[in-house]
């Protein structure tokens, strides 16, 4: 049961809520369980170069199913997956604000939120997973 | 006056509501003044294929102020822009779906629409420009 | 209920079978519900600049619905989809090949071959899908 | 004399079964003399992220002829070869999981090995090239 357009509208709506009680504009991306996006937004005034990052931090998180944030952390220089974000032709983030979607044990899909710092982004995509 | 994410909604609204009218589920997208995504939805059960090619057409309505499917007619082979669809990384759609947005005369953002036929295509992009 | 590697694992020996009997090596490549590559396998001899053709052919066609072959009568010149070669970052295939796996009325993964004329492409393809 | 099919597959073979121990999914990719794939699967469960790692893997490892491990060693901030992977296109992989295939004493192959921890995706890749 992969996430579908309504349950990405939820989630975004609830992510978008918490961006603007921290006042930082986000872009918020949900992809599918294939990884393939569902939906996006970019409130105004938030940066352009977080479209992409959104995006990749959403498919990031659906591609190993794991929060970019903890991937992040093993992709340092010396930790066992240094490198990674040089494969899938870039898409890899390795930084907070990508979280996995579970339904029924499965991850069937993923946020991605990025506009601001690692802390922001990431308290905004936990607001829009806990919307799923 | 670039078009802002409460824009974007109207328009992907208008235009998904056609999309259900037809039938055929679509990817939306709409950029703004710089060519830079503001929002994009993909129906359920929508082509995956279409995701790129749904932002691809509102980047090249807005990156040339022109509708792609006026665009296609000066792209085909012996016509003055054959070969423009590989410029700019490949992101140029010369096929029917992408509109201009248009306030006061100067473009300020585009909608890209993916999904079905070119005719289906240029449909649902036209219910979704005309919510602007 | 995507392909799995069973079902993959299926359809390529029912297409290498084809390939034996048409005295032609191919590649084989099989994609799931999310166009994501489940399994590939080059035949000894076969053309190495067709790896990359054959997983292109079977993401084409679980992108869009559609045997590669179709989709290629509308992306000629002056046809509807003409240019959509060049979208998606060139994974776009708009030869004969590629052909969707169909489950229950939806197409949850495909299968794209790659090695000889387009003839012989569509029909060790055809063989492949046959044994889904 | 590189790698066949029907080498690769004996080394796909057992590898799957060493990740059936470990009970971790893999992707796992075997590529011949010249670096250009010659099978890849993707085990029911395993990491989508990993299909591309695992190709990268395989190709590093025949590329320079050496286990990706040992690359990743050298390829440390301040270590002679940092940066090695953002080059070739972004296909060279420098953490755990790639070995050369080696015959009479001539690399011949590679197989490349991507779904869990640096350790597990070692250990698969080490059964499957023994299994050459």
């Amino acid at each position: 049961m992969s996430v579908t357009l309504e349950d990405a509208r939820r989630i975004i709506i609830a992510a978008e809520r918490r961006a603007l009680e921290i006042g930082q504009p986000m872009n918020i991306a949900v992809v599918d369980a294939g990884g393939n996006l569902v939906a996006h937004v970019r409130q105004d005034g938030a940066w352009i170069g977080s479209i992409d990052i959104s995006i990749s931090k959403a498919w990031t998180s659906k591609a190993f199913d794991i929060a970019t944030k903890d991937l992040g952390d093993n992709a340092q220089p010396t930790q066992q997956f240094f490198g990674i974000h040089t494969t899938n032709g870039g898409k890899v983030a390795i930084f907070a604000g990508g979280l996995p979607l579970t339904r029924d044990g499965a991850v069937v899909g993923a946020v991605g939120v990025s506009g601001g710092s690692g802390e922001q982004d990431q308290t905004v995509a936990e607001a829009g997973a806990s919307a799923f």
